[in-house]
């Protein structure tokens, strides 16, 4: 996969691409990363970038020309064009997915500002990670490179996937590593038992427990195995 | 305000350090930020973080010691403590309203693997930054940190504020900078009418209709003006 990501501030990308997984994901090739400054594509001498708005207002406006052209010099037919906004549609687990089976994602990311309407011609989908205000589209864009590298053939051990919060519709049941005991609190002796089935069940049962406590509107969604019906049936008959 | 950060990727913080307004914020100490590395907590002699888990399983589970060990010497009575992770409460604009009133927090954050349940004993909220997976907490403590102290006085223009999507509830209306005509697609000719009024109503129309199309799920939450019910009216019999 190749990934373009437009942004005024390329400096911000750097801890993000040298580190872990996304570091390794671009060194051994599975993914492809630059980001571009669209300020160097500003056609006025003093590589302004803004101006005010039309009709007035707070604030200044990103202009259109620096974007869409340097869009213009990276964009092929297998590119999708994604704009971080505010404005756009939620990123799920399953638009990450989704996105995962692109060749070519070009990223545009606005800074505080607003930026020119006529941008939104330009783009396929708009994109928001969700309902709160950042002061750029810098660290929207790096969480979902972030989630759709992952899921790239062989950025993590596939097995890895299996276990994911959310992969089935519920959240994790709760893991323990040593110390046995810390400060205290030890460890569920089921998991020191060797019984894998019945660890297996207790923890498909946390898992139910701790959805229906934290997330209750996931169950909503969820399909259940006939295992989860009876364990759910169980935790109703002893509340 | 104080924040400290509990990460094994220190180093993923620095480009968001320093850059654009949360750079200005920490320069002009209005925040302070740190970043501790917890795996210099770690109390074996390899400096070990993870171990496998208790029961089997895929992956590795961070450990509790390390992270808890390096939190107590950060945590105070005005310390807020907490834990980036997928099972969370979903940040919220009104979230980061709530957390930008305290004197100090502490975010923990995990890496790809689990952390050890006992971990959350010694946290107050958990955070998840949306329903997607991340291959650690590092970016989404930044979306946090980000969303927060952008709040702070002084961070950034107060005006600024007063248009931002969401904070009326409604998506922002279009906005339009220079040139006059792109590529074909000219400016709406009432931005130009100098006629501050109807610029006000049109931009105001132009907001419901936004988020009537993109983010009608707003729209339930929001309570209108008169204004906004009849311009609501009149889209309802155009349609």
């Amino acid at each position: 996969m190749k990934i373009d990501i437009l942004s005024l501030f390329p400096e911000m990308f750097e801890g993000f691409l040298h580190t872990s997984i996304i570091k390794r994901s671009i060194d051994s090739k599975i993914v492809e990363v630059k980001i571009h400054d669209f300020r160097e594509f500003a056609d006025n001498k003093h590589k302004k970038v803004d101006d005010y708005p039309y009709g007035g207002g707070q604030g200044m406006v990103l202009m259109c020309q620096p974007i869409i052209d340097c869009l213009k010099t990276l964009v092929t037919p297998q590119s999708l064009i994604i704009l971080m906004s505010p404005q756009g549609q939620t990123l799920q687990q399953s638009t990450s997915v989704q996105l995962s089976h692109y060749e070519h994602l070009i990223f545009i990311c606005g800074h505080y500002e607003g930026f020119d309407e006529r941008i939104r011609d330009y783009v396929d989908i708009e994109l928001s990670i969700g309902d709160y205000i950042l002061t750029g589209g810098e660290l929207a864009s790096m969480v979902v490179c972030d989630s759709i590298i992952r899921l790239l053939d062989g950025a993590i051990r596939e097995t890895s996937h299996e276990d994911d919060s959310f992969s089935e519709g519920l959240l994790e049941y709760p893991q323990y590593t040593r110390p046995y005991e810390y400060d205290g609190h030890s460890v569920p002796d089921i998991l020191l038992s060797g019984h894998h089935e019945n660890i297996r069940k207790w923890r498909l049962k946390q898992s139910l427990l701790k959805t229906y406590h934290k997330r209750p509107d996931l169950l909503e969604k969820k399909e259940f195995s006939q295992e989860e019906i009876k364990i759910l049936q169980e935790m109703k008959e002893n509340d």
